[in-house]
């Protein structure tokens, strides 16, 4: 596992390489696509390593940016290519691919393994409030716009997006004060010390070596959708909700289906639901003020299709929540609502 | 009791001999209907004694395909005549009326004899996420036809519906395959054995019998529909969701009201919840499938306001379950909620 | 706070004697709105003095009739304006202020000084149960017009919400009866009898004076509506959920506060939901009668922001509730919530 792992890491400098060397465009964008999975692990565990020596409430903040450090710098690189449809939709996809992909490849996987797996319904139920509260904030625009006429005064979608982004990133900040001094002892770590082993150093250069990576990565990999979509038929809508969110997310998903197999279901609910609401209340929002200088800002607009999907997914996953179990059973109908879903989004002109 | 059931059978020759004197449309339209009630209890009581005699697998496959003979078959002749809508209207009206109709009437009629009703919440929850998921996947088509754009490439919505009815079937199997084998613990019947006292050639005859009536009497009624609507100035979407939903799920409503005023609401709640997701996720993808080759086939593309009555349907009933009580109250507010509901299909041109 | 109180209701006369003088329209605007504060309060002592001496049944009446009073009285004004909108609009933004705004500024101030605040889900639960039935109810007419082609039959909008109203009475009704003569043992009082310290003639007196005041205070408001939205460049909407709503439920908005900063969270919540469910079951059908022989009569079609506004404040409700505890990190959530959907109701045409 280990081993494959940074053999895996080779992909960067064969992508970047084949970049220069002008490779067909499907090959590169897969390539470059695959080498930022590995890329978001070692991300993922020099930010661990990092955070276990800096107090908590840079932690929270170290871990929500470098954490999303592969969604972010995708959407940053779409937005800049004036690909505003692709981030809503690789958002979109995050969200729904974290609520029924990953949640229910786990619930299965998992559930293969152990009749019946439980876990503590007051902290999932807990996870699931503050994500349906972030989903309904990060949709309001939307609601907004599509059941209203024309909007009064000379607003932009724009800077209605802005306004909400603002309120959200006060209250993701109220959260982490909230997780870190208020209530911490609601948070305290589950002992399983994840002991680091290498050097802070290590740690900050192997953090900032990998992000610049996976910048370079997204950079290519945007670059490359809209002849890859022409090639393969797909819509730009298609390529964000199904291909760039599943490459965003591919390191959670991994952890949380590990986890589900060791039955460590609170684990998997809590990288699952925690991620899909880090979308809503975080990237999303930072993606807003990130382009707010660009020719083609960012918004909040999000079509029907994608709403209905989103709120969905979290209705639900707050069912399955509730009672505190899941099986394999719930695994795959989660896993049907996402080819549903999918096959949706791959009609959706 | 006994007595008046075996004399209201005598309504299906009746019904027989007046479609062949050709009695006035109206009369002959509510005589057919009637004729179909105990038509469908019988079935019933016959296909619970042929599945005592067979293995879990088969006897689950019986109960879901004879349990619903009158839907699909009501269903099937009102397709090969061209009333999709009609059936679309049906499935709408089976699905608020079991969750509305049948479990108000149960939770009333309870609620006057015993004060409060209790109820496994655990079970009825489970119940409950099925149906949930059973009619999301239901509604994804029409969710996805009203919020977007016309579809990408050149699929219908027979084509897009047929994708979803396969995945909802293969979810459904799944299902049966939970039930009777990874997790039949949790299925053992609650002792009180129906004891089969015919012998299981009479009760496959008289399951064969019942079956051809309720189609006979099926192909009348839907003969009769266009006549009726015309006559009484009801539209199409009335009569599908409110005179045929009643019909077709009258057995039900029976057992669910009978089983409510002797203090058993937890079958109740598992009859009117069960019917509403095998209508949901068996009966819509069978008429998908057996209308495949008609030259107007079904498709699962439910109009706006039966999609908010389904949904709002279901998060009322989540939330009346929620608590694992029932009283008369409770049931006098679904059936308002019914009561409006009707009323506004009533309206609905 | 008695004294503050007492000279409060100096408002009254001076608003009055600054209507009669002509003061600026957007001055005597404020005054009338806080002059109708305090008597709000006023009217809620009286009758609950005067509902401690009729029996059960006249008491439910009497709460529910001048507890609504000033909503009443600025809706009846209102809509003989033909301000129709205006009061939709205020009705919707009660809702919502109840369950966002009075909500979440109780657990905010309550969570600043307990760490966690707990209640009785099960009381909770309920009275969430009934006002998901009794907004699903009110917005009925509402999502048949929005997803209906033109209704069927020469029906208008007026005659299908008084069908609704009806309905909706009728169903009030029931919960009176059941509050009071089937399940009375409930809803017990919890002690701390407010002793009635006063005759009930003065009671009766003060309640009547008060209610007269509120009219007149109501009417000049409602007279200035127009003026005011002119001079600030606000819609009629946006002073409707957000102005008149804040003022119409501005005593319920203080009791629920006290009571949560005295860590009385059950009471906050009693008051915040049972508040919205009321507007919704109570208040909204009473306004369609009593303009029902107006020549712009009250309907219940609301449009389609309110009714997202609505559903979502109560699905965030339903959550927020689900677990028996508050925090401040929870308020903070509703009010951001509300703080978003007011700057859309602010931009909203």
């Amino acid at each position: 596992m280990q081993r494959f792992f940074i053999a895996s890491l080779a992909l960067t400098p064969i992508a970047a390489v084949a970049a220069v060397f002008g490779v067909a465009p499907t090959a590169l964008f897969f390539l470059s696509a695959l080498a930022i999975v590995p890329l978001a692990k070692l991300i993922g565990d020099a930010t661990a390593e990092v955070a276990a020596r800096s107090g908590p409430a840079l932690s929270g903040v170290l871990n929500a940016t470098f954490g999303n450090a592969a969604e972010l710098l995708i959407g940053f690189f779409a937005i800049r290519a004036g690909l505003i449809e692709v981030v809503k939709a690789s958002l979109t996809g995050s969200i729904i691919g974290n609520l029924l992909l990953v949640l229910g490849t786990a619930a299965f996987a998992g559930g293969l393994r152990y009749k019946t797996q439980t876990f503590n319904r007051t902290a999932a139920h807990a996870n699931a409030s503050t994500l349906l509260l972030a989903v309904i904030a990060m949709a309001l625009p939307a609601i907004l716009v599509h059941t209203s006429p024309p909007l009064h005064r000379d607003i932009t979608h724009e800077e209605l997006s802005l306004a909400v982004a603002a309120l959200m990133i006060l209250t993701y900040l109220a959260g982490l004060w909230f997780a870190l001094r208020t209530h911490a002892h609601f948070f305290a770590s589950d002992g399983e010390s994840k002991a680091p082993q290498r050097g802070i150093t290590r740690s900050v250069v192997i953090l900032l070596g990998a992000t610049g990576a996976v910048a370079a990565m997204s950079e290519i990999l945007v670059r490359l959708i809209e002849p890859v979509a022409l090639a393969f038929g797909w819509t730009q809508l298609f390529i964000g909700v199904v291909v760039v969110a599943v490459i965003g997310n591919a390191a959670e998903h991994t952890s949380a289906i590990v986890m589900a197999t060791r039955d460590k279901m609170d684990v998997s609910l809590q990288i699952a639901i925690g991620s899909a609401t880090q979308i809503a209340i975080f990237v999303a929002p930072v993606l807003v003020f990130a382009s707010a200088g660009f020719p083609a800002p960012m918004n909040l607009v999000f079509n029907p299709f994608e709403l209905a999907a989103i709120i969905l997914s979290v209705l639900i996953v707050n069912q399955i929540v509730a009672d505190g179990e899941t099986n394999w059973l719930e695994g795959l109908q989660l896993l049907v609502a996402y080819g549903i879903v999918a096959t949706a989004f791959f009609l959706h002109e």
